[in-house]
Formats: C-alpha cells, sequence, structure tokens
C-alpha cells in the first residue's frame, strides 16, 4: 500500500511554495540548501528528485481533513519541510554521515562549519515561511501556529540530544527509547497534522484529535524506520542489510533485545553494545540471531499496529471531509507496512 | 568611559528574564546552555560571571528612548541575547575554539554533536521567549517584532557563512568585508534598536530611525573589535596580544592592508595569508610593522568614527525621551574607544 493518493494532488502546490522560500536567496550558502533538497547537483544544475514531504503533505491534509482550504496551510507545510530538513543536515554531521539518499551530504562536501551554517539559515527560512506567508489568517493563529512549529522543533532536538546521549547505554529501556523517538521524530510529524488542523478549522477539539493523531503517527512511522534499518531490504532503503546493527546505533528491536534477553544471549548483547568499537560481520549476524530468538521484529510490529490503532482511535467522533478518514488509514497503514 | 548608566538597571530585571526562558527545562541539554552563560559551572554549580548583555540592553536603552516602557520589551531582549549566545555556541565549533570568557566552550567539553544541539535549543528558546512573553502587545507588532528578530538571526547567519568563506581570500576588498561585518555583527544590533524601538513606540519614523542608529553602531562596536584582536591589551581582551594575526583572521586592519600595500609588503601579505599553515613570532611582528607603515589603526579608528556620528545623524530630529540621546552617545562613545 503506498501513500494516498490525495498527496500527489497537493505536490506541486508544495513544491512551489517551498522554492518560494528560497526566492531572492542568491548567496552560495542558498545553494548548499537546494543542494540538499534534491533540487540542484553539487555544480549548481537543475536535477530531478526529492523528498517525500511527509510532513508537509500530512499538514496539507489535516487541514483538509477538517475541511479546511489546504491552500492556506501552503506556508506551514513548507516551514514544517524546511524545519525538518535543517534538522536532517546537521543530523548528518552529528552523526558523521557521508550520505543521504545516495548523495554526499552537505558538510561532507561543503565542510563541517559551512554544514551548520546551511542548517541554521534553513530553519530561519522555515520560519519566515510561516510568518510571511500566512497573512490571510487572524493574527491569534498563525501565533498559535508559530508557537506549536517552535516547540516542536524544540522538542526535536531534546529527542536528537537524548538520542546522541543514549549511544553506548545499553540499560535504555524500551520506554525511555520511545520517549526520546516520540520527541525526535514525533513531535514534528504532531506539529504537521496539528497545524494543518489549526488553520483549517476553528473547533479546539477536532485540532487537538488531529495533534493526537499525527503524535502516535510519528511513532508508528519510527517504529517501522527502526524495522527497516534492522531487516530493510537493501534495494528499498537505500542502506546495507542491518545497517543499524553494523553500526551499533540503537534501535527499538535491539533496546527491546538488550531489556529481555538472559543468559549468554543478554551478556553477549551488553558487552557488544557497550563497547564503542567495529562490529565484525560474524557480530551482526550473531546479534540477528538474537534478535530472532525473542521475537523482536514481531515485538516492533505489534507495537506499530498499536500506535496504528491509537493514531485511528484519536479522531474517533471527530468529523471529517468526505474521504479523508480513510485517507488517514491510509497513510497510518503505510507508515506501519512500507519497505522503504 | 564605561556603559550607560542606564544599563545597571535594567540588569537585574534582564536577568531575571534570561532565566525565566530556561525555566522547566530539566535535561542537561540546557543545563550545557545554563553553562555557556556564565550561570554554572560544568558540574552543574551556580557561579558569577556572564556575559556584556549589550543586545538585549540596548534593546532596552532604544524602547525606553522612545518613550516606552522598558519592562514591556523584557521578553524580546532575552531574545536577541539567546539568539546571540545560539551564535556563540555554533561559532565556536566552526572556529574550532576551545575557551570563551577564559573557560572551557560547550563542545570542548561536551563533543561537537551536543555543541550543535545546545545551539539549536537555544534559538528555540528565543524565538518563544518573544512570541510567549508579548502579550501586551497587539499581535501584529509582535509579529513585526518576529520578523524582525528571524530576519536579523539570517542575516546575521549569512555573515557568517561569509566570513569563513573569506578565509585565506586575499582579495577581499574593504567594502565586501564591512558589509559581511554588518550582517555577522550589525543585524542583530540593528534589531536590538528595532524591537527596543517597535515594542516603545507607534511613530514608524522613529522605529526606522532607532533601527538605522542600531546598524551604525553593530559597525562601530565589530570595527573596534577588529582592532582590539590586533592591538588590544591581553589583560583587558584576555586573549594574547595580536591574537588574531596569530590566528589569521580577516579582520579590518589585515584587509585594508592587504588591500593598500604595494611593493614588497603587498608580496609578503598576499603570500603569508593565501597559507593555510600558523604563523611564526616573527611573521606577526612583520605584519604589525607593515600595519604601522600603513596606518591601518588610524584608518579603523576613524572608519569607527565615521560610523558613530553616522549611527548619532541617524537620530537627527528624532524626539527622545530625556537624558537618553545622551545615553545613546556614551554607548557610541564606549564602542568606538572601549579597550575590552
Amino acid at each position: 500500500m503506498g501513500l494516498p493518493k490525495a498527496f500527489q494532488r497537493y505536490r506541486p502546490a508544495l513544491d512551489a511554495s517551498l522554492k518560494a522560500a528560497f526566492e531572492g536567496r542568491n548567496l552560495f550558502l542558498y545553494d548548499m540548501q537546494r543542494y540538499h533538497m534534491g533540487w540542484i547537483d553539487e555544480k549548481g544544475d537543475p536535477i530531478e528528485g526529492q523528498g517525500k514531504g511527509l510532513r508537509p503533505l500530512m499538514c496539507l491534509m489535516a487541514c483538509e481533513a477538517v475541511g479546511g482550504d489546504w491552500q492556506k496551510a501552503l506556508p506551514a507545510a513548507a516551514a514544517l519541510e524546511l524545519v525538518h530538513n535543517f534538522s536532517l543536515i546537521h543530523d548528518d554531521i552529528q552523526d558523521g554521515d557521508t550520505e543521504r539518499r545516495h548523495r554526499p551530504t552537505v558538510w561532507h562536501l561543503w565542510g563541517m562549519a559551512q554544514g551548520i551554517n546551511a542548517g541554521d539559515s534553513m530553519r530561519g527560512l522555515g520560519t519566515l515561511a510561516l510568518l510571511k506567508g500566512s497573512t490571510e489568517h487572524h493574527p491569534r493563529k498563525i501565533f498559535a501556529a508559530l508557537e506549536a512549529l517552535e516547540s516542536a522543533s524544540l522538542e526535536m532536538i531534546e529527542g536528537q540530544y537524548l538520542d546522541i546521549s543514549y549511544e553506548h547505554q545499553t540499560s535504555i529501556t524500551t520506554d525511555e527509547y520511545l520517549d526520546m523517538v516520540s520527541k525526535k521524530t514525533g513531535a514534528l510529524m504532531e506539529c504537521s497534522f496539528h497545524l494543518g488542523a489549526l488553520l483549517g478549522t476553528d473547533n479546539p477539539d477536532t485540532v487537538e484529535s488531529l495533534r493526537l493523531c499525527g503524535r502516535e503517527l510519528g511513532l508508528v512511522f519510527q517504529i517501522r524506520d527502526d524495522t527497516l534499518g534492522v531487516w530493510g531490504m537493501e534495494e528499498s532503503i537505500g542502506k546495507p542489510v542491518a545497517s543499524d546493527i553494523r553500526r551499533k546505533k540503537m534501535c527499538l528491536p535491539v533496546v527491546y533485545a538488550l531489556q529481555t534477553a538472559s543468559g549468554a544471549d543478554r551478556q553477549y548483547l551488553h558487552r557488544l553494545y557497550e563497547d564503542c568499537g567495529p562490529t565484525q560481520d560474524g557480530e551482526v549476524d550473531e546479534v540477528l540471531a538474537i534478535l530472532d530468538r525473542l521475537g523482536a521484529m514481531a515485538h516492533c510490529q505489534s507495537l506499530a499496529q498499536e500506535h496504528c490503532q491509537g493514531a485511528l482511535a484519536a479522531l474517533d467522533g471527530v468529523e471529517l471531509a468526505p474521504c479523508m478518514r480513510t485517507n488517514i488509514l491510509q497513510l497510518a497503514t503505510f507508515f506501519a507496512e512500507r519497505e522503504h
């Protein structure tokens, strides 16, 4: 099952809004960002290719779902995508990742110092997109939208802080891990549904329901991401098989295993993950075997399903535009079952 | 001549506003920021010591100068200081500086990745401080304030980008250099006077005059900073004598010399600054001798004076609260003549 068809309908307008945020920005500083967005290559020539744009498309869908005019949420949608990509640019520096979507990362091409600047300025473009583009709404509404966006950004950064501080911390519980994830990934997805609903309706209960739904969807998305990082197919996810095990990245299957394994498996896992050195091939296979014995994949999938149901339950009794409940169901299912 | 006395009057309320921005923020992520602000040591124990707070104090002074209630500008003032300090935290990473104000820098203590997070989240606290704390103002006003703050932040980052891209670029002209400086340092000082005036009066001409005055003051401040980086006394500025020459940092005296030197001096300077290796003691002395022959110090001082006069000229015909013209004159003089 793919993404809701509605997403295709929003795409051209979203792309135009995103590009408009860079209009008149001629410094090479902004070309680094256009490169990151997948609009130009490193020499500045136009190319095809871009991110999925999940957050902004979710924002537009939430706006339409609550009966609003989705076009009026375009500035907020653009802001969300820019804030998300600011975090990716910094994330690549923090993780030392040299590739993203099969291309060299910004910092890898232009150095860490300018990579930090590229991320910092993209975040500014995001806030300005929301501020400048939302003149059709009542000021109090844009206020609430801005506060939601800034609070979500801050929560996302808190999640990023926790994620880094959890490296090689084998005593992390799944609850702590899920709390981190709900900040790092959930906060901005929550904010996407929140902003869309806020700009689409004056009913605060509806806004709150969509917000909660968005947070649950964020968890589903990240839990599936963690699953794919261990068991995803190289050709679909663009990363080597078991790449997160290879890198000893803390991810839900491993956190679950560290917490639930016993005996020799437990000893093996804890010793391996406390060690900061690189993994050997045999170790990767052994970890995969332990995860298998513990049913880690099934555990993750059932947790994803649980939050999928939580997302839909959040919308119980909420009046939505025609087809929109189906669209959100389709999105939730895609998040839980996607292969890439 | 020191800072205007009025600054002392604002200080306790400013400090309270700054600390309030961190209220309820319990993650260690925020302790790294409290450390950077000079409120706690690296173990978390309270200490005395903080930055000058020039930008927020300028904001409060501008508010009072145009007849406003400076207390209502406190959230904006706090936001300015937080945005400024976000830029310092990232700047230290970008420059690889291990010390600031005689203490280890945040990234040096807790690593580059968490240093980036500390800066990123401090910026978020800044925007939120302005957003949440300004409920007494008309929404349109806070809107204008936010747009000014975000635009200034973006310009500051552009300046930081240019500064880094100018390293070892010996063909930079003083005009290009001053344009960079007016972004990197001027934008936020301009914004300080701009926000203070905006929140203090409804007269757009007055706001515009104060904004222009602030930009000029920013240039004065940075030109003097560049002068001190070359000729400042170690005991006043807390950096070794001629530290900016030693690091081959592009600074106004050097840019001026690269542009105006001729013959052997020109050859020497250009060859030295194109080379990315470290300087020797003899080279530092030779550069100082060339700067001396070219009258670089006098040139910088006269440029600072020029912008000082520009700052005061911007206020011609503007009605200001009693004593406030004198206070601004005192601030401008301090910026132009300070020894630290």
